[in-house]
């Protein structure tokens, strides 16, 4: 049977796991689930945020559900790790207006692409200290004071951007124009200031195109700046449909894209490498609402739908598209975040009655 | 007499500025105009596209006023050198709704104070050609075929973050809440995923909050993720007072901000430093509408009065603002990025006369 690993994490993250299961367990698929562990409450009971053994267990599973984690300041994020691990280098983000759901806009239907294992998540960061040869003496007390505070003064991020995964992730980007019938890919990025980084992942772009333009004329691709992005996804949001871009770009564009849309209870995400996938809501572990049982549990819900797609369930995939759309639609219950007060249960059973009278 | 060095630019840069223009001038204070060149049309005329001259004039001025221009691709960008030579380490830009203009919300009003001196501004990157002797035999032949086409395989950014600047943006912040009479500062980061860079920055916040925080304790301050930020910006924008961030999410930000309250035409933004002050529009050249007439000079109008608040003439400052916000009012003309068909003229005039009878 094939394997399927579960991490619940914290906060949220458990409850919206538990709704998922209910939804994934009724369609009688033959899954076996290994339940793993990572994050805060994981950290506080093994020390770590991420045991090796979820991460093995994650690497021979035909796929991985997480929930959300709440983070630990100290220690690396368990999901990066988790992403870098699995090699899973498109993150998928979709963002669509529901029909039902109030919403700033109408037909919003687009999709980030965004590069999920380089950029600024490189995670090479160094601490410096300023040179005290150069200092004048003002400067020198300064330094003893910061000495004795936190001697500190000076950090870098290395931003790492490579042709190689530049190019496979706008190629990605085609491969998934050409699946989901999509007909344009914007590329965004910064190379009006970061000449060299953005530099590279807009000219393999470009590659990408001219070396698919031939084979699929039908799909257009422009370019523009993450700022003046961040500007078109409110003025004119309903002119996207792929976004490719790098992944701290990708991070923002998605959070404010959950935002255009209704909020995080309804983003759901994939991580797809050539082996593995991981899937997983774009919301975190909500602390101010968790053990109350009202969390939105669709966000999880469209993540297991897109893991089904990419296990090759596809009709199970669109079941539970068109049982959520319903569910949505008849604006007969909706959790807080989106102005009702129903609880994750009964969204939950909705979903689940939905799927069972398609 | 004062000077204010004037760089028109490129594109809608130069109808801005004449606009802007007519409005100082209509006021009669005392100041003496350099007019110095920056840009495309110069880079093309003397082969930089911001000359030494520019530079020093701008140094000399007790301001400088900026329009637009078109980026050339080889060349570092001008506005980003001038900013680091005039050593403008706080980038102000202002989020308002107007009464009378179309907007997607009412009752914006915030400010976002952008760290403009460092971060992934700082203009260090590398090219790196990947090792060839740890390379597969595979990626040796991808490596000569790159070699063939072009050479740079891997590209590096650095983003600095120091203490110092991370502590004089935040201590500005302050400064401008108590003068400027706001009541939150939110500290913008991501310090989840780069722990070193954001984590000072984040931890320099708290060391100035706390040394704040007797003198004002009725100023609130807390932080919040980019992404989340980027998200809230929609969801609850009138919870924001004052954002305090580093460079490149500030410039995500703004023109996010822009977007949410009626687009780049409207928004202004001050460059100050200890010395000098650099006051430009957001918005950028526009070639599509170049020559037409039509750029709203509305942006650069509230420049100038951010400028003359900068130069202590707060009465006129004031009332530009209220010319400004009376002509908006009253919707009797609009260019055409605010739905109407005025010409760039049509409002400068209208403007003007407001200030008249003001
Ligand atoms: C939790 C955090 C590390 C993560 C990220 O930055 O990728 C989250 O914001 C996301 O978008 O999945
Ligand atoms: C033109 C560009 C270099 C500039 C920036 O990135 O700062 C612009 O986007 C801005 O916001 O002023």
């Amino acid at each position: 049977m094939k394997k399927i690993t579960t991490i619940a994490g914290d906060g949220v993250g458990k409850e919206v796991m538990e709704a998922g299961l209910t939804i994934l367990e009724s369609l009688n698929l033959n899954y076996d689930f290994i339940k793993s562990k990572a994050g805060f409450e994981c950290f506080q009971n093994c020390g770590k945020t991420i045991p090796e053994e979820t991460i093995k267990n994650a690497k021979k599973s035909a796929a991985t559900l997480f929930g959300a984690i709440t983070s630990t300041p100290s220690e690396k994020s368990p999901i990066i790790t988790l992403r870098k691990e699995l090699d899973v280098f498109a993150n998928l983000r979709p963002i669509k207006t529901f029909e039902g759901v109030n919403s700033l806009f109408n037909n919003i239907d687009f999709l980030i692409i965004r590069e999920n294992t380089e950029g600024l998540y490189s995670q090479i960061e160094s601490f410096e200290k300023e040179e005290e040869k150069n200092s004048t003496k003002k400067e020198k007390k300064e330094n003893n004071e910061n000495e004795k505070n936190n001697k500190i003064t000076k950090t870098i991020a290395k931003r790492v951007i490579t042709k190689k995964a530049s190019t496979k992730i706008c190629e990605f980007a085609y491969k998934t124009a050409i699946k989901n019938n999509r007909k344009k890919i914007t590329c965004v990025h910064k190379e009006n200031v970061l000449k060299k980084t953005d530099g590279i992942f807009k000219e393999s772009f470009y590659n990408v195109v001219e070396r698919y333009s031939a084979k699929c004329p039908d799909i257009k691709a422009n370019d523009y700046y993450i700022d003046a992005t961040a500007m078109y996804l409110i003025t004119k949001p309903q002119e996207f449909d792929i976004i490719v871009t790098s992944n701290l770009y990708g991070d923002i564009l998605s959070d404010e894209g959950a935002g255009l849309v209704g909020g995080l209870g309804l983003s759901p995400s994939a991580n797809i490498g050539d082996k593995n996938g991981l899937f997983e809501p774009v919301h975190g572990s909500a602390p101010d609402i968790e053990g109350k049982g009202l969390a939105n549990p669709i966000a999880m819900i469209l993540s297991i739908s897109m893991m089904l797609e990419f296990l090759k369930e596809d009709f199970y995939a669109k079941q539970i598209n068109k049982a959520v759309e319903n569910v949505l639609k008849s604006k007969k219950i909706a959790t807080p975040d989106l102005g009702g007060n129903s609880k994750t249960s009964d969204i939950t059973i909705a979903i689940k009655k939905e799927l069972e009278n398609l």
